[in-house]
């Protein structure tokens, strides 16, 4: 039997396919431009590559789903799924649980509801992940559908961690706090950065840093999230590659008095042009961003040693929250490339018993390795480790179906267990 | 002869009057109230208090500033002003100087006009600041007049610590950037805390943390600014009596969307209704919030909590640009009442070698006097100054009428070199 693993945007799907119950991986895939009146970009891996070929025009994630599920089933090309090995269950992620979901849930009518009635909170991210449940669900209608939140393995976060100083009423009316997004990598890079230390994950206190074309810290402390960088949306916390991350928030209200800008307009600014690509002003994203600041490009430059400067200053910020940590996980985003940025992120934290090995650092040739770049007997470990939000999704899927699902931080995964 | 300071704000001045050239305090006090159709609310002090009386309505700046030196001058009350011992310099507190002033400066019609300019990126300061000057002007013509601001200590931020994320245009067209404020204050505290370390200030790592109505840190090194947690605006930061600090720059937008608030709604909201006062929901103050938080109550020890952790991850954060720092140093806001807030928001830095000595915290018999309150030997001196903004007031101004005066951090004070 197979299990499916679905993570939808607007114009995007991501999935993943399993064997179950030993979860091998038999392909992955992603689908780009649905919707969008032109042909869709295809990429996909069933353990080989695959030629793409030409596409189709997808209007729909409906569509886009059954053309996936028609490749998965088509022999000619090699698709894992034959007759008699269906899908049983789908993962899907859902951007924001709000208060309500702290753990993983089967997927029903409530629950749908309420993951509706949160779009306002994530109008869109939670828009087309509950398009993307309503096409499974008529196109697999017989699968277990699961939902897995962004937002759960945050919601361990003390309330003087979650609480913004604004009003009272913006809190219990509105729901305004910060929620936090990326906990299946938090919490996945963080059990297997206890497995590689040795250590039970309650005994450690870690700061995981996920990079990807979002970025976000969790600082974590006895395997529960204590703080994280993004808050109320994703677009606090550090600069990322078009997200500006924190500025002061009188900005927002200064450029729609003197230029006329729209709330909408400037939260469009926010969170497609800024960050690398805003101070830059140009760029491909932040590959190109990091390879015009290597080549000596001045704004480039700049705009590497802000995101460093300002990820060196939230690695401060939680080593004093949790006062000192045992080690400082990195996703691997771009790889290679950001051997340089880690140089220079980590630079000046000497003193808090940060040490990077720059020959481990600039090695690049296993990039899906998992490994340690400071001495090994540093007072704080520096690892790298790819992170694979996908194995949260497909174990805690099975769990549901199973009904042994628990909170994130109570759950027992497979991967924090085997090397 | 006399020097009088001025810090104007929309309904209320701050003066201080000191005798040339050896600048002994003369006279302190304010005036609120100016403009309201109420009586004004006087505080005075001519080096013994000063009993107020019944005071006047008075509807402007300049009328407060004429009845201020009617009564400086009244000899029935003992006011330090008599004919022959007149006014001959005036320094004017202004709050934003942008990018054109790095120093003081004496102020003709370019320097009005340019301070006039400014007022776009701080109409609620430089507008009332201006309104100060020009009645200075009026009743005080044959006067030098000074102009000291509070952005110009800034100047020194390295472009990855001033710049925000944004497009770059919002920076070169519409001066979008990190300023900061209180300026005079962080140079006052950053010059005594290096004669109390027996250090030349050029060779100390520092924190400054200006805790008063509004609260702002700095980080210095080599006597400059090289980050400050106010930024665009003083809103900016860690949570404030009123002010929010830094949120998700996401909450605006959505509040705007959802609640139908106006850009100016929500400015207001930040910058009056929020921080302590908002997370509490009533009170009458910061010393009112930390009162009901040692009694126990809910609400106030959560707002407590919370500024302490977000001036605790502010320290890490400097600790973390600074690479490790020789002293932080906390002004004297509220007194004794906050010796449990140093206590709360120091916990966890101890691996940082930050050790508070409770005893000393604690004292305060002599809450103006500057005192060591780690253990002597620590590798972090923890000092609390009460700090003077006024004496760097007074110096410029004594310097520019005296064509010596320079960039603050290249300028040599006399408060810096005496204990």
């Amino acid at each position: 039997m197979c299990l499916l693993t679905l993570s939808c945007r607007e114009h995007s799907l991501e999935y993943s396919l399993f064997a179950t119950p030993e979860l091998t991986a038999l392909a992955w895939g992603t689908v780009e431009g649905i919707g969008t009146g032109l042909p869709v970009r295809l990429q996909y891996d069933y353990g080989s590559p695959v030629a793409c070929g030409a596409t189709p025009q997808l209007d729909s994630l409906v569509e886009a789903l059954a053309y996936v599920l028609q490749r998965l089933y088509s022999a000619s090309e090699g698709g894992p799924l034959v007759p008699g090995r269906d899908i049983r269950a789908v993962g899907h992620r859902v951007v924001h649980g709000g208060e309500r979901f702290r753990q993983s849930v089967a997927i029903d009518g409530l629950v749908l509801a309420e993951i509706a009635r949160l779009e306002r909170l994530a109008p869109k991210y939670n828009r087309p992940n509950r398009a993307g449940i309503e096409a499974a669900l008529q196109l697999l209608p017989a699968a277990c559908h699961v939902a897995i939140f962004d937002t759960a393995f945050h919601q361990t976060l003390p309330p003087y961690a979650y609480h913004y100083p604004l009003p009272h009423d913006w809190y219990r009316k509105h729901g305004v706090r910060r929620y936090g997004f990326h906990g299946p990598s938090h919490l996945y890079l963080s059990r297997r950065a206890a497995l590689r230390l040795g250590r039970d994950v309650a005994d450690c206190r870690l700061i995981t840093v996920h990079m990807e074309l979002g970025i976000s810290l969790c600082a974590i402390a006895g395997g529960c999230s204590v703080d994280t960088s993004m808050g109320f949306t994703p677009v606090e916390g550090t600069m990322q590659e078009r997200r500006s991350g924190t500025i002061d928030p009188g900005i927002p209200g200064f450029m729609m008095d003197w230029q006329e800008l729209s709330a909408q307009q400037v939260e469009e600014v926010l969170n497609e042009k800024s960050g690398l690509l805003g101070v830059v002003g140009q760029g491909r994203g932040r590959r190109d961003v990091i390879e015009r600041a290597n080549a000596g490009e001045a704004r480039a430059a700049l705009a590497m040693r802000m995101e460093c400067y300002g990820l060196r200053k939230y690695l401060g910020a939680y080593l004093a929250a949790l006062g000192g940590c045992d080690a400082i996980v990195f996703s691997c985003g771009q790889g290679a490339l950001e051997a340089p940025l880690r140089q220079q992120l980590l630079q000046g934290l000497e003193a808090f018993g940060v040490h990077l090995d720059g020959g481990r650092n600039a090695c690049s040739e296993h990039l899906q390795e998992e490994r340690c770049i400071s001495p090994s007997q540093a007072a704080v470990q520096l690892w790298i480790i790819p992170t694979r939000e996908e194995q949260v999704y497909a174990e805690d899927t099975l769990a549901v179906c199973a009904g042994s699902c628990r909170e994130p931080w109570l759950q027992s995964y497979r991967f924090a267990r085997e090397l």
